[in-house]
């Protein structure tokens, strides 16, 4: 079969039909924004403390690509380390409170490298059913036997744990310390405990986290009031609160020391470019000089359930932290909705088919620091508003 | 067992001795250059082209940072997509020959997630042994039946499709456009005979012959005179000739359509960041209207490789296409040239234990439209006296 009509025939089966009916949403954002007489407000862009537009970040950016260049034209192991490398994972390392970090070119590719490197075939790897597509990946890649549990339960872990574990060699756990389709987080002290009881690493996928739980934005220890350093290895990105792209992971001198030197992802990769760094590090800074911007994400976030809750919206389990998801019955009814918004100026694209359980179609709102009030309960009207019509003409239609 | 001494452990299995002797070659190389007195001529960076340190290259980043952002802040799929992207991905398409591209923020990613994602359990991967670990993470990652063929041998893989094809659904064969640490290239247009006669579908990672191979740049297509539409998959980086960051996939429109909206390594990553995608769409200008810098790479490679064999150096399988491996007796005698080379001004970092098979470490030399001949000439002198003086040393002590 020609790889053409095998592609044909696997679009089909991913849900061409609806994924085509939501096409606009994914073409180009700028188109949108010009279309719609002026810039949209988007809650599609996890740019959790209003930094993507800081001229700050910008011109670092800038600068680093006129002085020092874009790319570094090698892996690090081997001539494209440079100084502003180091500085940054110190940065980084500080930030999160470990004693070193190693940053990636990629957040997915950090999560995905990382798993499949970490354990071998007589391992057990025990994950979250609504793990990010990079921890699914790295758990096929493995060679170690993978378990997930059901979402957040962490009673169906304990039960795994009590049976499976012992059975194995190592064993590692991974969670993430905001789940971004969902807007939950798990019970670190509890996740802790069991860590030890069983004999476990722990790995904690901070994505969503860092920038956004916390009083300053550390992440879900600081959420808990737990040392970080009993998470054995803290996944970050540079593409949410820091506005750039990328990945880092955290941990112990000695495990980052080995990572460095074998981690594939890591060793086979060019190293991170100037640009990108510099804007990760100059956002990274204004996070820990303004504090505002953490306390202003979590008081948009607790208006929005808040304003959703008394419009009849369902906001799932999320409490609000930075992202808020709304359900709704099917996806005709999540594009309408996304649709309204758009007419009224919101940029919200629907979840609908990929990265979510299908029968789960979503709205996905990520609040961000550049928001206002006013915008949260206007876009909760339209869609209040889309769905109560919505409804009401399926009413009549029975 | 905590993680650091598993990581210790694992370390030492790994050769941290050996690792730990080319540390400095790592460090950073701004100390380096700093240290030697002005600048080092690098053959450790594969700016191919020369293209590095372009001014032209720089502004266009630092314009696209400082007038449409650093990060993008969304997938592309859900928000993060741009004019920028499509015009991009149309000029690779249009430069390399295919319908239509795709572009990730990491290489290494868009290898590893394409193997990944194309096969399942019933079908059959055959790829060269010494394939970039990318395919190789790929390959574990993938589903499928994996086998690997001798490096190069395209005797070995007609065997092996002629025994092993019929048993399975789909066929997927994976082959460089020249191999990174050997500087030699498979026979095409064999390759695309083989293709057609065994129902296989063909891949080509072109990271190092894109810009290199060819009169214009174009890659193995180009070099051999072939359509490059007759290879299903060509996989490309922006980070050697395009001297930025990031990887893409080139095909026809449909397969490129579908991967689109299902590649995991593109769907649930964040977009390519403005100041990456423009460095790299400079650069590709600058190639189309400069093809000199294309000429000159290759008479550099021709006179390395007929220096090195006047010198008595063993180059390996590489007939010289920007880059060439120096093979040298054992790890010790690697080291102790490279330090003869950065101490004369020359950077060529050792490649011992990671990324070749142990038995085979190397110098590995990327040449660069920004070299002279005179540059050349000189750093082989060095390794030739060095090698030439440590094996004397030998002679003596035995």
């Amino acid at each position: 079969m020609r790889l053409v009509e095998f592609a044909d025939r696997r679009f089909r089966l991913a849900g061409r039909e609806v994924l085509g009916r939501v096409r606009h949403f994914m073409g180009s954002f700028d188109a949108l924004s010009d279309g719609a007489d002026g810039r949209l407000v988007s809650f599609g862009a996890y740019d959790y403390l209003g930094l993507s537009a800081d001229e700050r970040v910008r011109q670092a950016s800038a600068d680093a690509a006129l002085h020092v260049g874009v790319g570094v034209s090698a892996s690090r192991m081997i001539g494209g380390e440079r100084n502003f490398h180091a500085d940054l994972e110190a940065n980084l390392a500080a930030f999160v409170g470990t004693e070193a970090s190693l940053c990636l070119v990629s957040g997915y590719l950090t999560n995905l490298s990382l798993v499949q490197h970490l354990l071998g075939s007589r391992d057990l790897l025990v994950i979250d059913e609504l793990s990010h597509n990079s921890i699914v990946s790295g758990a096929s890649a493995s060679r170690a036997r993978t378990i997930t549990f059901r979402h957040n339960d962490l009673d169906h872990l304990e039960e795994i744990l009590a049976t499976q574990r012992s059975a194995h060699a190592r064993c590692l756990i991974v969670v993430e310390g905001l789940y971004s389709m969902d807007g939950d987080i798990p019970d670190l002290p509890r996740l802790i405990a069991m860590k030890h009881a069983h004999d476990c690493w722990l790995m904690v996928d901070e994505a969503h986290s860092i920038g956004v739980l916390g009083e300053t934005g550390r992440g879900i220890s600081e959420h808990w009031g737990t040392d970080p350093r009993e998470i054995d290895l803290i996944v970050g990105t540079l593409s949410k609160a820091f506005v750039s792209c990328g990945g880092f992971v955290a941990g112990e001198a000695r495990v980052l020391e080995w990572l460095h030197f074998t981690l594939p992802g890591f060793v086979f990769s060019v190293g991170m470019a100037p640009p990108i760094a510099a804007a990760a590090d100059t956002a990274l800074r204004i996070l820990r000089e303004e504090p505002w911007r953490i306390a202003r994400l979590r008081s948009l976030s607790a208006h929005f359930v808040a304003e959703a809750e008394r419009l009849g919206l369902d906001c799932g389990p999320s409490r609000g932290h930075g992202v808020v998801p709304l359900f709704f019955r099917d996806n005709e009814e999540t594009v309408i909705c996304a649709e309204a918004l758009l007419s009224q100026g919101f940029y919200c694209p629907p979840i609908v088919q990929v990265g979510v359980p299908r029968d789960q179609p979503r709205l996905r709102f990520f609040l961000s620091a550049s928001h206002t009030e006013a915008n949260v309960s206007a876009a909760l009207e339209v869609v209040a508003a889309a769905c109560n019509s919505e409804r009401n003409l399926d009413r009549l239609a029975s």
